[in-house]
């Protein structure tokens, strides 16, 4: 997805709050806004948002001198995901459709996502995750899902955010494990999952865990590690956990399946959705409910 | 009033809008939002907000060669009040207090403001000033208005926006009009009122207009005619209409009295209220209802 220049006005809402978030020093909130003033002033708009999100969230971590700002972020979404785990657990594998009930909780985990909803409380996330077990996926979606998955060779599972992983576990068991792996980020962004936040959701003792050697909040290809691009490759199906994936993957890659809650304008009318709608969407960026 | 960091997000949203408004070519947007963000990344911050939207609509109308693209949005707002002008006139005359009523009416009039609200709507307009009849505002602020403007011997009164000044001629006929003198934009800027909708509104047999020889959405002194800004200076009471005027005025001339309408979060803090709130701030920012 191409960046909108909707977009941009939205870039200096994020670069605010992610500083104001990270420090309380108005000399580094102003450094970090101009220099996003003028990245964006020269910015190639064919290339998808998340690519200015990497240069935001690179220039934030380089004034602040703070390699992670959103650690504690990511501890208390975690912590709050693995509370509820064990009752959705259950939920999942007590419903008539379990693949369907842990589609629509994983997608309803990528509530989770500070750079778009700084003020998310926990409260909220809660929220969607119950709503997500009396809102039902279109089921014609779920079971190509279930079909592709179970013809695949080599799936990649592209994790989102912390807590998030959480979620996208109760998904991951109703998947073949053992043709899956799960990709995580290489550096941290945002709060975005990396390899500590698949070690705590317990997913290292189901799956291979791997990281895709960038800090994009995102897929970008080119800004991934060699060996990730050859894993991307060859794998049969890729299953995009969350907003970014989708931004950075979509309309380029046809062994793709997109599952994420469209939080914006602009990616809701690119997949063609409504704002806050769980979408699934197969390879190519058309809504399918 | 400074320009804070919020205010940078809302110049990309207003270049946006002001340009999908004034033309369809969307390499002219992308111009017009480039140009305004490498201007935004060198921008003096203790300038006041309407000194960028200054710059932005320049650029504007330098992009699109038309020299007043709110041209038919002014006409529009003029024909719809006044349209509603007569039974608000006998309405005021009518009232209890037609001072209080008149100054209210007047500045929910200022809703008519396209820089900030750009997708504002006819009905919209007919309810503000509906809302203005039933909810009073702060008397004891409306009674020192009306001492100010019997002890002055020479009043200026500072037009906002087009449409928005004929409901200031409800306000001017219950103040002194024979020691007062209007004052319009020196050019066309957003919506903002010039001569032409001075005439329009029938102000011009009721008091001398003069025009102050800028093209600023509000009044930044060193922009105007040097004529204008000895008029200022020997002015003993300015009323000021309007956000745009507050935004530039507000902290640095203690006979200046404030009437607006607060219509985005920034200015609503800096002047002590909420958004959406009339406000009459008496000489300092702080929140007089």
């Amino acid at each position: 997805m191409r960046t909108y220049l909707e977009c941009v006005a939205c870039f200096l809402r994020q670069a605010l709050d992610a500083s104001r978030m990270a420090t309380d020093d108005p000399a580094i909130h102003e450094r970090v806004l101009r220099a996003t003033l003028q990245l964006a002033a020269d910015m190639p708009f064919d290339r998808p948002p998340p690519w200015m999100g990497q240069q935001i969230h690179r220039l934030l971590r380089e004034a602040t001198g703070n390699p992670d700002p959103y650690r504690k972020i990511k501890q208390d979404s975690n912590d709050l995901a693995l509370s509820l785990y064990p009752d959705l657990h259950k939920r999942v594998n007590s419903s008539l459709n379990p693949l369907a009930t842990a589609v629509s909780l994983a997608i309803a985990g990528n509530v989770i996502d500070f750079g778009c909803l700084t003020n998310l409380t926990q409260d909220e996330i809660r929220q969607a995750m119950e709503d997500a077990l009396h809102t039902s996926l279109d089921t014609t979606a779920v079971e190509k899902l279930r079909r592709r998955a179970a013809a695949a060779r080599d799936i990649l599972y592209l994790a989102d955010n912390a807590g998030e992983i959480v979620f996208d576990r109760l998904l991951i068991e109703q998947l073949p494990c053992a043709r899956m792996t799960l990709v995580v980020r290489g550096a941290p962004v945002i709060n975005d999952a990396t390899r500590t936040d698949a070690e705590v959701a317990g997913l290292s003792a189901l799956v291979p865990v791997i990281d895709n050697g960038s800090d994009a909040p995102g897929t970008i290809l080119e800004s991934c590690s060699a060996s990730f691009q050859a894993r991307f490759a060859q794998s049969d199906l890729v299953i995009a956990k969350g907003q970014g994936n989708y931004e950075t993957l979509s309309g380029d890659h046809s062994h793709t399946i997109f599952l994420f809650m469209a939080k914006c304008p602009v990616a809701a009318a690119d997949a063609g959705c409504r704002v806050g709608e769980r979408v699934i969407v197969h390879d190519r960026p058309h809504c399918s409910r």
